[in-house]
């Protein structure tokens, strides 16, 4: 049978996703986890392959597995080896066809901001902090140009990761919540370092570094990654959702 | 001058407030940060002295300086020296008669706890967990009954550490926050173990162990610890808030 998970991970101590010879990563320690519970070699497909220091409360997982166990019986025991970071926080059966990766309609993504003077301790694990206050409104314009489909090709590294660099997004937004800025964006599919590349620009744009008007430009396709800000701190990046035609897990 | 500080702690890796020969605690750090900056040994005065594993977001505290560095200036400098997990946020003169410890007329702790079969890794540095879901209305009808002013005896372990056991409680409620299931709690002052151990026993009652009635009993005085529950571990716990008759900080 096919089965979708979803997956929660602390990603401070983890080299990212995706599984590397050496490295600690959430693929790799997953992978481990659900061979040890389903006696067989697993082989998974996720909605987004996250990078160092980036965590997820919402990632989503598929793989196949020829099991007794119930779908709740894989997640309670899986978790139950896996480490302290990692959590297996439920399990679905899925139709044959369903892919994490192939089949999500959305990702979702949230980037969270200490703007000001003193860095806080119960804060520092899941937000990156500038030190002074942002203009809101300024973020909130920029994020507003992001929203619909756009060639965001000068906002990911490299040129040979991906060969088509279109993404249509719908939701862009920045939002106070208590002490922290919370950017949050939703599109079809991300470019490699796409959203903390966003949240670098966006950035200089609230503190008059870059005007709106060379941060739309730059929406347009601009050819130069050099020409986008530096890319945003990890810790502060969050994989929210994956959206599929139905509620999987 | 005087000064009074709001300081915030991630209590995980502390041996608590209390300074004690060989251990890491917030007190030590933040006295020897303070003297590292005024260049003078520092005695502080704290609103509530926090077990090992327990946070704080509003932790208050005063202390005498002699220096000519604006209070913007103590809190950004001693900051800077003190470890990634205790800050010291906000700094602010009070007249001379102020003390963190005697002047507070009230401290609110909060306890969150996460009711599931399965773990949360970005929760789990302040929260507990219990392993299935607890009854809300029977936790907060018990947190009603712990308002007003009672003979918590029964809450703490020894009868040593205090003389007097009667605490007025003015807030004494449970919310769930998403997931997370919040006890906000704030009395006039609190026993050593006090909210832990209330914790501790509003779960039993919420699982059918323990009735209200009895709960109600211990309010009245009981004279045996080993009568109520067992102490909610410490990561759940925070000190959110010490309140003066002015705003200090």
């Amino acid at each position: 049978m096919k089965l979708a998970g979803l997956v929660e991970y602390d990603g401070t101590d983890f080299s990212g996703w995706a599984a590397q010879p050496g490295q600690r990563t959430v693929e790799g320690s997953l992978s481990e986890a659900l061979g040890t519970i389903l006696r067989q070699p697993v082989k998974l497909s996720v909605a987004g392959r996250t990078d160092a220091g980036v965590h997820a409360s919402g990632q989503v997982v598929s793989f196949e597995a020829e099991t007794e166990l119930s779908p709740a019986e894989v997640s309670y025991k899986t978790t139950a080896v896996l480490p302290p970071d990692v959590a297996l926080r439920r399990c679905a059966p899925v139709s044959h066809d369903f892919d994490a990766r192939k089949s999500a309609r959305s990702r979702s993504y949230e980037y969270r901001v200490l703007d000001g003077a003193i860095r806080s301790p119960l804060l520092r694990r899941y937000t990156s902090r500038v030190p002074k206050s942002l203009d809101t409104g300024l973020l909130d314009e920029a994020a507003g140009l992001v929203r619909g489909t756009h060639d965001f090709r000068a906002f990911t590294p490299s040129r040979s990761y991906h060969s088509y660099f279109v993404r249509k997004v719908t939701e862009s937004l920045w939002e106070r919540r208590g002490e922290v800025l919370v950017y949050r964006i939703t599109a079809d599919a991300f470019l490699y370092g796409m959203v903390r590349t966003l949240v670098g620009t966006m950035r200089e744009v609230a503190e008059g570094r870059r005007s709106l008007g060379d941060f739309a430009s730059l929406l347009g396709g601009a050819d130069e990654r050099s020409r986008a800000g530096p890319s945003a701190p990890p810790q502060g990046l969050t994989l929210v959702r994956a959206a599929y035609e139905e509620q999987i897990v």
